[in-house]
């Protein structure tokens, strides 16, 4: 037999699985390759454990190079494949000049993104909990919110700060207002001026119990732990939209929060959208032994896939769920079925039935059904940690991540923000009628052009005194003195309806205008033209 | 006496032990606030190490409000201060609205910030040992530059990404050369495609010999372990200037490299030359007693003062030199000073002789003079690590950090690149004449505006054939094509001199010029107008 070349795309549960089992039967036989965008495996369902501070980041993931030996990995983003030449299309190093990988078999299995899309401004301002980026924000943004509780002057801004919303009571829901509010409940005695019972979590669930997942008793204990450590569990509420200062229930109730953690909503990844292979649910279609209809040499598993486990597939329990369990499996069996394909064997189907379910629920407690039998409480979570150790490259990477969990039970949360908060430099932002976009004297932090709906503007002429008025609707913008070197802002501007805005970030925004005269020229003669000769003149920055 | 509000504005060594003397000696008498930029200390010497990846960061970390019992920490940014008023003005939370502090005696410890200005390109391109940040972004870029190298195709490339040059060779750049080499020697095994020849570390040092700190045996001793490890150690050589790619030494030669770090460069924090205070050598002029003259409660120390050591000081080595020995000991009888002035006792001037000076080398070794006792190798690489272990809070905090250290050891180095790749919106960027800025079938990853200097374009025109040739001087702009959703370019781009272009990254320039109608309009115009009518029909995206 040549040698072949077999190509992975995606590290995941999935993608790490197959690749592992063809290196193991196929030997020598086959180069085997495996492309993912970041150089490292996540272990997902401690990500909540992550965003806690409860471990660290280096206790949930592995280096891809130390989990699969004699397998190339390419830390590469793919940005097309053509089936018919048999090559793939990647971005690599600094992502300018595109790189063709070309492959004999090829397996698919780069999982979904979020998807937020249906619920208006959730894309822009919700939290999400799918990489490791994702926990370390939330962790961050957690720890940024109490410090700035514990110096805030105004009542409703650290009622604000103090409220948190996970939406979505998920396995991954769950676990993650379980450690949110871990992390809080630990740290508080670091802050002085805030007090627990100004503390509000809540937890919202559009069906009517949480933890559909598992049988309705341990759905009832999890409700129960969680509520006994001040958590609000509201069932069959959803979300409705969101701005950067609340979020609309399904009730029409407006919760005031700098913080939705969107734990639902899930859609196909931009490059599988772009193969144009046969979707449904958007996932890929397979046939039984996940190889993609009409190709011989391209396979699908994992969340990317929709892999039926009967002959006459309807229902979704029809179809293999998006479960870590299930995605070892499948990528356990793919490897096989390659190696049979390349042999001339016959391939088999996918079949498994789920060994059982677990979640955790935060200071050492967890839920637990493992083929039949009923688990909870903190043998259960004891349980759901062997799991991860047992997953571990290693005996030393083990005793490294044991010891570190058992170090972190007796020291005080880490409460280092260590990273520096996100600066986008431009971004759309969502506004509810009446919100106030900036008022006077705020620093002007940046330039917003409106794209929807409408703004108000008042502010007094410092030299006439006069009061002036300006409405602003799509396409018109506001705030652009600050490329004049006005610090601080002398005007109050409101949305006057729902409404979405381009934002670009204060030092963006000054370094595109004097770098681009056309633009530093409208600018000047606009400010004149609007607020007078005297606004135009700079002011010393 | 009254109770008194004693505020400190930076929370490193210098202030924190100003902080942590003022609590014990004045008890409940006073009111300490201490304001950070960051709610941690860092334990600066530690960074090399976190950049090579031989510790974590948050082992060279500690929480500011774990340190500083029974004291006020606030995360926020100080913008001003009034002192007539007694108030300073901080940015805090969303860093919109000002916010006052009044104080009774004010404590000035912010240190000094890196500037690289003297030597053009090097603030753009080269990276910095200041901050946990810096470390960070460093450990993630030595990684970044081995994963591409692994599937690098060009030679040329290749070389560039493996080549590493730090500038200076202080502690920090000692420290950081050798941590650096020591990731590269320790996780090579993972990139089966780089082999140890192709590696290539400089340290260069303007100074005729490194480590001027300490005894010329000693910095020998350093230099020849150094070697050892195959880093090439360059004295009587200073840097010029660098770009992305390159970097130009005193000598004239340009070395092809992706990987400056500066250890060189400092001057004053920019909210210290806001103040108006009087300066000399970029630091703030105190008395022998560290009070700001002509202001009987404002007292600087540490990094930002110039505190002399003697009554008639005129040489550098009059006054305390800027180490984190001098920082505690000038925290500690500060602190002490302010006691004495609330009680109206006389004030005791600062003196102190240093106890010796540490510098680790990589790999387990150090060198070190305690006492006038020169000491090399492992003993003083322990002697090191004891140092920072007895600085650390409370016994299982310091038991943590000691056993992964002793973990770390065993284990592989960890590869994963846990932070994205910075993505700045808007940079300035510095090219040598000659430098392809981009290619033909390259990604567009941006637009670009000419500061200074010129640049050439070179394409040909897909319908009719025709070559043509265009030039842009400043002002001008080139790029811009991808508003319109083309995905590759279509030219090559060559600068004609040296150079510096404003970059705005693809993402932000598209949803800018769609946002903003107005530069929609003018891009449209420009299109049509260059390069004719059916390039500026837009093309889906």
């Amino acid at each position: 037999m040549a040698k072949k070349k077999i190509v992975i795309i995606g590290g995941g549960f999935a993608g790490v699985f197959a690749a592992k089992e063809l290196r193991r039967k196929m030997g020598k036989d086959a180069d085997i390759e495996l492309i993912n965008k970041d150089n490292y495996f996540v272990f997902q369902p401690l990500l909540p454990e992550v965003a806690g501070g409860g471990i660290n980041s280096s206790d949930a993931i592995t280096s891809l190079r130390l989990l699969l030996k004699n397998i190339q990995v390419r830390l590469a983003e793919v940005i097309d494949v053509n089936f018919d030449e048999k090559v793939i299309t990647v971005l690599q190093g600094t992502k300018r000049m595109p790189v063709e990988v070309s492959y004999d078999q090829l397996v698919l299995a780069m999982g979904q993104t979020a998807d937020l899309s249906r619920f208006p401004g959730m894309t822009e301002h919700a939290l999400t909990m799918k990489y490791m980026g994702d926990a370390f924000t939330l962790r961050n943004h957690v720890i940024r919110c109490l410090e700035h509780a514990d110096v805030a002057q105004v009542p409703e801004i650290k009622k604000r700060l103090l409220t948190f919303l996970v939406v979505g009571a998920g396995f991954s829901g769950v676990e993650t207002v379980g450690e949110v509010k871990h992390l809080i409940d630990k740290s508080l005695k670091f802050f002085p001026n805030i007090s627990p019972d100004e503390i509000n979590v809540k937890l919202i669930e559009f069906a009517d119990r949480i933890l559909l997942e598992l049988p309705a008793s341990l759905g009832e204990y999890a409700q129960k732990q969680l509520e006994k450590h001040n958590i609000e569990v509201l069932t069959g509420v959803g979300v409705n939209s969101a701005t950067g200062t609340s979020a609309e229930l399904s009730t029409g109730e407006i919760i005031q929060t700098k913080t939705v953690v969107a734990t639902i909503g899930t859609g196909p990844n931009p490059l599988v959208e772009k193969l144009g292979l046969e979707m449904q649910w958007g996932k890929i279609k397979v046939d039984r032994c996940m190889r993609v209809p009409g190709k011989e040499d391209v396979w699908a598993l994992g969340d990317a896939a929709l892999i039926p486990l009967s002959d006459t597939p309807t229902e979704r329990h029809d179809f293999a769920p998006p479960t870590a369990q299930f995605a070892v499996r499948e990528g356990k069996q793919l490897g096989l079925n390659i190696r049979r394909v390349l042999n001339g064997w016959e391939l088999k189907e996918f079949a498994y039935v789920s060994q059982g379910s677990m979640a955790s629920l935060g200071a050492s407690k967890a839920v637990a059904e493992v083929n039949g039998i009923k688990l909870k409480g903190f043998m259960a979570w004891v349980l759901w940690r062997s799991f991860y150790l047992s997953f571990l490259p290693g005996f030393v990477t083990k005793m490294r991540v044991f010891l570190n969990w058992t170090l972190h039970s007796f020291v005080p949360r880490n409460i280092s923000l260590i990273e520096p908060p996100t600066k986008a430099a431009t971004k759309y932002v969502h506004f509810r009628k009446g919100d106030v976009v900036f008022d006077r004297g705020m620093i002007a932090d940046g330039f917003y052009t409106v794209i929807e709906g409408g703004f108000e503007l008042d502010f007094k002429d410092a030299e006439t005194g006069k009061h002036i008025h300006r409405e602003y609707g799509p396409g018109q913008h506001f705030g652009e003195r600050i490329i004049l070197g006005r610090d601080k802002r002398t005007g109050k501007v409101k949305a006057t309806e729902d409404s979405v805005c381009l934002w670009v970030a204060r030092d963006d925004f000054k370094r595109f205008a004097k770098g681009f005269p056309m633009l530093d020229e409208y600018f000047k003669g606009y400010i004149a033209e609007k607020f007078g000769e005297e606004a135009a003149r700079p002011k010393k920055d």
